[in-house]
């Protein structure tokens, strides 16, 4: 199950000798460079500016980082990983992961405090290769719950990037899709350039294309087309959250793509770790879409394309409902309808 | 009902002492540049480079720009209008439009040939300020029959720009939307951005911005979130040619749009003139979709945004079954199902 990984040397992030390196993923697509970081403010920066970009790949980058703030200081280890924590935590201050995972880290130096300094420094090190390695783990488990799904002659069409760059490895949404490649399934993927940030064309065919998968990169507006010829057999996508009902707040253009699919009589599967089903949010009406500034419409790049001054609407997310999703692919298993009790019994009972 | 075109002083072209005048579109939405035509070379150029486009902008263009030919040549009117026809054809040799306006104006000099130099040449400026003159009413009329649709408090989806930039004035699909707006109707636009090529973002936000139209531009993926917050009543878009049992060739990104109007019940219109009704052309499935090339969809403006060498898939149109549809507004009237008989009955039967 490891050799698609083994033969794609695309990684968002490694860790070697103590030293976190970085795809800078703001130079895709036209230039590979990976940058190791050597001190806390670049991670920092590295994290401001999208260079690493994707709730588990920051998580992961923000636990290593949290072990740079313990070399240049003599302090104690526990007030300084906090200190560390607190400044890593201002370079994204909503994104759940990297909280997640500097607070992972502040705990474990927290309960093992009295434990002579290499020892902790060696432990602490220890928990951000843990998190790194439990995520690794959790894609491989999302690609083998849904390689099953793919079929020689297939076209599968995803959208935004729930991609190995978004994660350690393989990817969610295309952790199925390597894992399948790497089996020697002959299949098409069709990946969406999902406006306005392009993440399906700066990202998704991008990271597909380094791995030898068959990827066509079309516009949003011309995945019906791709369907109504029967280019299409197959959906998947990733997901940010999953509300206890299973409806879906996914990249915006995920509830476009879901309605055609279900015109079209086509399967579409959610592809997540478990993490991200939230028994707290009933349903997707509670979840609150980020609305972005009207430059992302109006220009591209340097290029200005709207007129000045015009309104626009930008969220940043939708909301698929349930009813329109024929599953999801876990880490703990594809999960289908009804999912409000398949996914109480499979997430929430636990 | 001119009331509208006063208040707008925007037009895609005008006549006047002998000289076209072409707003040049290549320039919108940065800069808004009237640029009056020296030349039947540069009339040539103006409609390669797309600075006048939309099927009848081009058609009043090439017949305005014929008789630019008549005037640096000796030769007699009949053979030289026969040349600046076959040269200014050479412009958009697949534009329909183009050689139909520039066929018409060979005919009338045919048909007159024996008349004098003077009125032979005051015949033919008549022939083109008619061509002129039947796009205006043609557009006056669709407006007219759609007005009705458009109430207080509504939202309207469109596609592309069928607009009054791609006509002599008032539009197709925007003629009801200036024609309600100048009763004093009050209602929002929402205008797609139209990827690749952003008609949408470049021309209908503009000149509807420009006639003071409520108007929200918005992500074609968006499209759907809007329908399901309850912000669109609505859609309009034109159409390139619509076979004799309904089906709708448009813009790249149409099925979409009306496969989401179904899905949340929302009444999908296509506004048209008569003349794009084909009735050799017995359904979609006949007509042959033009693909084009991948620098649309890897580039935008200077920057690259797609891996280079990425496959791609760039159909510049797709075919919206007549199932769809709801209706047809012409200028002949509103056509609504069944449309084999609806359609036969109002355009092919004369």
């Amino acid at each position: 199950m490891r050799k698609a990984s083994i033969d794609n040397p695309i990684r968002s992030l490694y860790w070697s000798d103590g030293v976190l390196t970085l795809l800078d993923q703001t130079r895709l697509p036209m230039e590979t460079v990976f940058e190791p970081q050597e001190s806390i403010e670049q991670i920092w920066d590295s994290i401001k500016q999208l260079k690493v970009r994707g709730a588990p790949a920051i998580g992961i980058a923000g636990a290593y980082g949290s072990l740079y703030g313990l070399r240049t200081s003599g302090e104690d280890i526990v007030p300084s990983i906090r200190k560390s924590a607190d400044y890593l935590n201002t370079a994204r201050p909503t994104a759940v992961n990297l909280s997640w995972g500097l607070r992972r880290m502040v705990a474990k130096a927290e309960a093992n405090e009295s434990l002579p300094r290499e020892e902790l420094l060696s432990l602490l090190e220890a928990e951000a290769k843990a998190i790194h390695n439990e995520d690794r783990s959790i894609c491989h488990s999302i690609g083998k719950h849904g390689v099953g799904l793919i079929k020689d002659g297939m076209g599968i069409l995803t959208h935004c990037n729930a991609g190995l760059l978004a994660t350690s490895e393989l990817g969610t949404a295309t952790a199925p899709i390597y894992l399948a490649h790497d089996m020697g399934v002959n299949f098409k993927v069709y990946a969406d350039e999902t406006r306005p940030l392009l993440q399906g064309a700066r990202l998704t065919s991008w990271e597909l294309q380094q791995a030898g998968v068959d990827v066509t990169l079309i516009c949003d507006n011309m995945a019906a087309s791709m369907m109504s010829e029967g280019a299409i057999d197959l959906i998947i996508v990733g997901t940010d959250r999953v509300a206890a009902n299973g409806d879906v707040a996914n990249k915006i253009g995920t509830l476009g793509v879901a309605i055609l699919a279900r015109h079209f009589g086509l399967p579409f599967y959610v592809a997540c770790p478990s993490s991200t089903f939230d028994r707290d949010t009933a349903t997707g009406s509670e979840i609150v879409i980020e609305e972005r500034g009207s430059e992302e419409i109006l220009c591209f790049g340097e290029r200005q394309t709207g007129p000045n001054g015009v309104k626009t609407r930008n969220p940043a997310f939708d909301v698929t409902p349930a009813e329109l999703v024929t599953g999801f692919i876990t880490d703990r298993g594809l999960i289908t309808h009804p999912f409000p009790e398949n996914l109480a019994s499979a997430f929430f009972s636990k």
